[in-house]
């Protein structure tokens, strides 16, 4: 397959392995570049140094296309994109924040840039200032999350009718079905997380693994909606939060006790099933079982190409 | 085309008018039963002397099927389903409620029955209780929700693994990309509410389809979390509810005297944007026209069997 994303990537298949906080280093994403889709090493959960050596190890591990996720709203961004410029990463995805303050270092040295949106505006705001394609990522997503709360199957063709530069869809997608009603819906890839982190090469927790595996279809929730919202599963702590939230609202700085640093890390990073974040999308419901990396890249794309051809006869 | 649902409801078009509070009474779902595909009167804001006047216009209007959607949770149900039983209707569709305590009523005189479901759960219940059907209806459908705020993408494809009956996709389609985006998840048919209310035979007042064809991506946002959810348009009265819900919470009682009986007739019906629920869903952002009923079935139709074909050289 050809399309304007497998070009601008140089890959084979148009999915794309999201960046995620301590479950994509340059294991995973090695592993998914090497089956020709795109992995993305997630730095948010990394300091500059240790970024630096997962781009020296991947460097090592793959000769094909590989990307880095930065979240523009670190407090150290500079110093994160220094390494990212050092290193002359081709593919940057970028989230939260502002592409725009940023784009100029990284087309400096002829980089790709994609920005991650949750609305209309987001992505128009990205096009003008010249990103290369947008993820349009929706409500169902696992982790950080849009305050517009707009979903995947309405925020995809709505952007698609907006912006000029492809559109990768992302959100609740974990198999060739929803991989399939995204291009349907215009998109030109997917970005897919949770079915990810839920592989051999993850190095997330292997009960956060196990977690994903388990997840019916409500057992993720939304929390700190109207703030920064995130989307977890509904563990002990999520309940907590939720019922705190629903009960008396829940302020900035009380979200910023609750969220401190070391929660994500304490749930998907250490397995700690009562007392930390296991973010994960809505698609959990649809992961059964923990593959190798390759393994899901190569059924996503044969369950797309037979849902082709069964919905040519529809 | 021609599958389970078409066949069940003898119906040209698999795409179904979703049963609308203030919206759908016998001149709309005449008029989309006309056009090849299923109306439904929407009963929910009638009482049942009303819903047998509008039965027997409906009758005179189309010799085609049609079908009643009943909210099962009303107080004056049994009479309800009283009108609907001696006017013998052939398709019925249940929402709230437990579909198995009012089956046999309308299995006595060979009715069909299909009953809306938010989760999985749900799912097997109504497959279990007998139902023909089931509407998988996500988060982003307007009105009344589900507590699980599972989207209309990762609902659909987990109630077709879960159920032998066949599954009609609801919430987020306006269009024939959301049509074959639900087609490729393994629906066989879609509900749509918002793009049939504003057509011209819709019952809703001006202003009210007005503001759909305004409404932008993130303009409709959901209230009473937890509790009994509801979308509808950002308007005054929506982000004053929205307001308190998040700083204080909002407990039952409190819910029950902000949605208090009139509040949507206020909306929909007389067009009150200060006070009114305006309930639509966030396929708003893609209706751009009034058009009539027959329209947009031909143009959903047109852009569905496009799409197959432009996926299918994808």
């Amino acid at each position: 397959m050809t399309n304007r994303i497998t070009s601008l990537f140089h890959i084979q298949h148009p999915i794309i392995q999201a960046g995620m906080v301590w479950v994509s280093g340059w294991k995973l994403a090695s592993a998914v570049s090497n089956a020709g889709a795109l992995g993305l090493i997630g730095a948010g959960s990394m300091k500059p140094e240790l970024l630096r050596e997962h781009l020296h190890k991947i460097k090592s591990a793959t000769q094909k296309s590989f990307g880095v996720n930065i979240p523009l709203l670190r407090g150290d961004i500079e110093d994160l994109i220094a390494v990212v410029v050092e290193e002359k990463v081709k593919i940057i995805f970028t989230s939260a924040g502002h592409p725009g303050r940023h784009i100029d270092k990284f087309k400096s040295y002829g980089a790709s840039v994609v920005h991650v949106v949750a609305n209309v505006k987001q992505a128009l705001k990205a096009e003008e200032v010249g990103c290369d394609a947008v993820v349009a990522e929706g409500y169902e997503a696992g982790g950080h999350n849009g305050l517009d709360e707009i979903t995947t199957l309405t925020l995809v063709p709505q952007i698609v009718d907006a912006v000029e530069i492809p559109v990768i869809a992302a959100g609740g997608i974990a198999d060739g079905r929803g991989m399939l009603a995204a291009f349907a819906l215009g998109a030109e890839a997917v970005q897919i997380g949770t079915r990810f982190a839920a592989t051999i090469e993850s190095s997330a927790h292997e009960l956060y693994k196990q977690k994903i595996v388990e997840a019916k279809d409500g057992d993720t929730l939304l929390v700190y909606h109207n703030l920064l919202p995130v989307r977890m599963i509904r563990n002990p702590f999520a309940k907590q939060v939720q019922k705190e939230e629903s009960e008396k609202g829940i302020t900035r700085g009380r979200m910023m006790e609750l969220h401190a640093k070391g929660r994500e890390r304490k749930g998907i990073f250490e397995g700690n099933w009562e007392e930390g974040e296991l973010e994960m999308g809505q698609s959990s419901g649809l992961v059964k079982e923990i593959l190798p990396a390759a393994d899901v890249v190569s059924r996503l794309m044969k369950e797309f190409e037979d849902g082709k051809k069964k919905i040519a006869s529809v």
